[in-house]
């Protein structure tokens, strides 16, 4: 027991040192030296918890994920259904990006971008957690157009669509234009998105 | 004369490289080993014609903002100025997105990802080209209200930020998700930003 637990503990440390450097370094620069380097552990002791760094950027990609969930999806669960919990969801997001830069600058999507090009598990995995997302978005539209707060011919697709596109410009502008004036672009680009999801 | 040529000849080869690795691997899998090995060239025999990776990182960029230009800019500078350039423009810009593998994939929007939370010269070089593109977008925005053909209170800044994601959106929806529906997707939202920027 104590043996699991003290693995276990390895692990989270593992991962949690292969966050921090993801957000800063994308996944590229999630490798055995500088992981190594950065927990003060050698690469030897690194492989006895994984078996290869691929199975390591995989497991990265479901930690993200579940702090991502628990961070942006959760909270919102317990928002009234409808326009609401989908609002409350965006705000959730558009926090996420504006993490510090330890923890920040939303790893995953970066990823999209790393491997758009390249075949494998880890782009699998990361595919994964990205069609996890967007099906969540599609189910909270749907949920708004079934709770009437949007027309019923809306396309739940187009708007996620959209929807992602306002969040990955604000990311840019944000974080990499460092632009100030990127918070009040999003929220307005937001607004009118729901507006026109409401006109009949 | 000829060693000026050579020397030109050389440079252009390694650029060209570079292009190619940088579009599947990203800035990072653009190192002097990567380099050496898909050219055939040693490691000593590419810093005689760069100082520096960075300096390298650097000339890339400047020579993939060029390629761009004369791609996307350049075409869309015979069509009428006004909504007719801006909507060429944005039909470049989205073929650009969907170019093949080995010369594709938006690389400096792929770095914007990689530097956000970096510091130094290759990151500037990076921003340089980004506002340079966000300025010449607006500028056609501005054209567009001037010749009459949007609404004279459009916000040519929110206008620029909204179309961005459109693009930031297609490109991770086609290259990444490899959603058949991308370019429609697209279209659609385009002309939707297009139509809301002319009504009065």
């Amino acid at each position: 027991m104590t043996v699991r637990n003290n693995e276990q503990g390895t692990r989270s440390l593992i991962l949690q040192a292969a966050f921090e450097i993801v957000c800063i370094y994308g996944f590229s620069g999630v490798t055995l030296g500088n992981l190594a380097k950065h927990i003060g552990m050698s690469k030897s002791g690194l492989f006895a918890h994984f078996k290869s760094i691929e199975q390591l950027h995989r497991e990265l990609i479901k930690h993200i994920g579940s702090v991502f969930r628990s961070e942006v999806v959760s909270p919102a669960l317990t928002v009234a259904e409808g326009l609401p919990r989908l609002e409350a969801t965006i705000a959730n997001w558009l926090t996420w990006a504006s993490r510090p830069t330890a923890l920040g600058g939303a790893p995953l999507l970066a990823g999209f971008f790393e491997f758009d090009d390249r075949e494998g598990s880890v782009r699998d995995s990361l595919l994964e957690e990205g069609i996890r997302w967007c099906t969540h978005l599609r189910q909270l539209v749907t949920q708004a157009i079934a709770m009437d707060d949007f027309r019923q011919d809306l396309d739940a697709e187009q708007f996620v669509f959209e929807l992602c596109g306002i969040y990955f410009s604000f990311h840019v502008s944000e974080r990499f234009m460092r632009d100030s004036g990127s918070r009040g672009f999003a929220t307005l680009a937001v607004e009118e998105l729901i507006k026109r999801a409401r006109r009949r």
